[in-house]
């Protein structure tokens, strides 16, 4: 199997604060990312996609496809957003970068089949910042 | 003169909205930088000083002193915070690199001289994202 | 002065042959960028705008002026191109990077006052690799 | 196991045409990539040998031996030529990075056993530009 | 399973030389790596942190936790220290990126499992420069 | 003027100790880069030589001329060295970023008019890590 990834940008805000938690527990979690107004991020985000070579093209899958797919099913929804209040998936989950990818591939893997034949969601990773990063596989 | 650059970064949300501006003249000119609950970014920030090296030290200034100067007076104030609402200079200024750049040259200049004597703040840049930077010089 | 620093890329092709040396002197001058076929880069070009702050919009100039500007005048005609057969400023000058600023800088002076009043053409940086870059200033 | 992973780099220039597809196919498939001329990129290259770590000199295998052995294999045939024109495994196929990925394999699998005893070629990835990288894994 | 990756550096020097190997051998063997009075790097360490993320907080794993047990138990032996002479694993091992790999593994996995319950540590990566890096995973 | 920089990397390992200050001064002042057996950085040394674009070979300056002279002028002498005890010129000063690069610029001042003649030595740049750098300008 070949893969391939191809690399977006999206810049959010975010505040951190679970409803599950006390006001201090948030406090003692989230330390200054549970500030009341938020603050934001420029956040990468991978894509990962597996499958066979196609011999005509020579390519695992289209990368403008790709590209308009993630675009439409995730970018348009986080880029120069507040997760918090401008997307739905966030109003009962706090926005970590573990949420987010688990978000985003959900967002991806919907209408998936139907668009890529063939190629699977091999991978998704989120790039918070330098420092912090989260990866779920498919495996 | 030998010069010295640190660099910071802090995380903040900001919405570019100017009430000096109509709400249709808001969104042509700051598009989806003008969506109503902000979006945010990571920002670099570099500040330059420049001044003799000393002959004892080896050093035009301090890095830890300048590194406690610039953490009291700008990143406390930036870092996982909301500009709009956190940071008094933009009620009524928007948060544009070049107003952001201006507003911490202000900051930094405030006390400068009773703590650095000899050494000038000589450069502020700030990189709000890779493809966007602004510079502000004193020369 | 405030300066305003954009960060665009493009990928070519170029071949690096003066018509003013002979097959000895080019394959000494330029070692294995004369190979016949040519080879290509990435290269990253920043455009750096000064000027004074609008107090309404909050910037020194508007970037996506600046950017239909540059992606106009300079990006369509080199992003995934070849220098030497699809630029004619290279039919007879060596495209290094010296001279591909130097083209550059004209494409984007010959229309820059009857588009950008006030804000003046500051600097032009062309990265070819991490390793090579060139700088013009106005100065 | 250990793997190790030494990163290369070099510059080239292709064209994506396939004669598979018809003149409207290849512009619909490749885009701007299908430009007559060409154009370049620098590749960056990430060889990952796995294996055992030697007690004596405390490595999986001598990274001037691999580097040696890349140059020799990949990187001269490679470097600041034109995959089209210079490399006879693209004849007949597109260089795309898929494509680059799997013949680059071929070129080091070959003599691979009889230089590097002990240690596999784990996996090969090829980055074309900072959004776009493929991978092929031996597992 | 969701895995989370932070980023820390820290600032070392070394020298690559076997007690095992003969001064030729050790000459032949490290290069330049050999220089009597060593040399130094940044080395980027990865740790990556693997398991399901709790309902509550929307994590796999504390940062601020993972960040103080990484920083105790590695970060503060390496950082502006010399391996060879300042960390004990290192007077019978070559402190090659590989053996560094090891060490910190065994530090990380001492106290792993009555701090972190249900996170397993995933894999570990050093990058001693850009051009040379080590994995070890845990599967 | 046209500027073209060159960037190169080098890794050495230094302490930082003044024989001017106290054993308790010299802690202050240095904090952990005072450890007795010192550490190391990847050192990125960028120099910008200013001149007019030769017509024949459209460059300021050889690019393979002027690596050779900073490989042997100076990258000889810092590469996998200790900066304390390999280079002379650190026997009475503290190897900080700005005593290196004076010492670099007088290396390569030393013999530069008799090697380039028409282009200056306009700028040195030392990075010794990314939050840390320090310019010297002939201006």
């Amino acid at each position: 199997m070949t893969t391939l990834t191809r690399r977006y940008r999206f810049a959010s805000s975010h505040r951190l604060h679970s409803p599950k938690l006390s006001e201090e527990e948030n406090c003692q979690t989230y330390g200054k990312c549970n500030n009341p107004w938020g603050h934001g991020h420029d956040y990468v985000l991978e894509v990962t996609v597996g499958g066979p070579v196609h011999p005509g093209t020579g390519r695992v899958v289209s990368p403008a496809l790709l590209d308009g797919y993630v675009r439409e099913n995730v970018l348009e929804a986080f880029d120069h957003r507040d997760m918090n209040r401008d997307i739905a998936a966030f109003a009962e989950r706090v926005p970590t970068a573990e949420n987010i990818a688990a978000v985003i591939r959900q967002m991806l893997e919907r209408g998936w089949s139907s668009v890529f034949n063939g190629a699977v969601l091999h991978r998704i990773r989120i790039e918070e910042t330098r420092r912090n990063s989260v990866e779920l596989r498919n495996e």
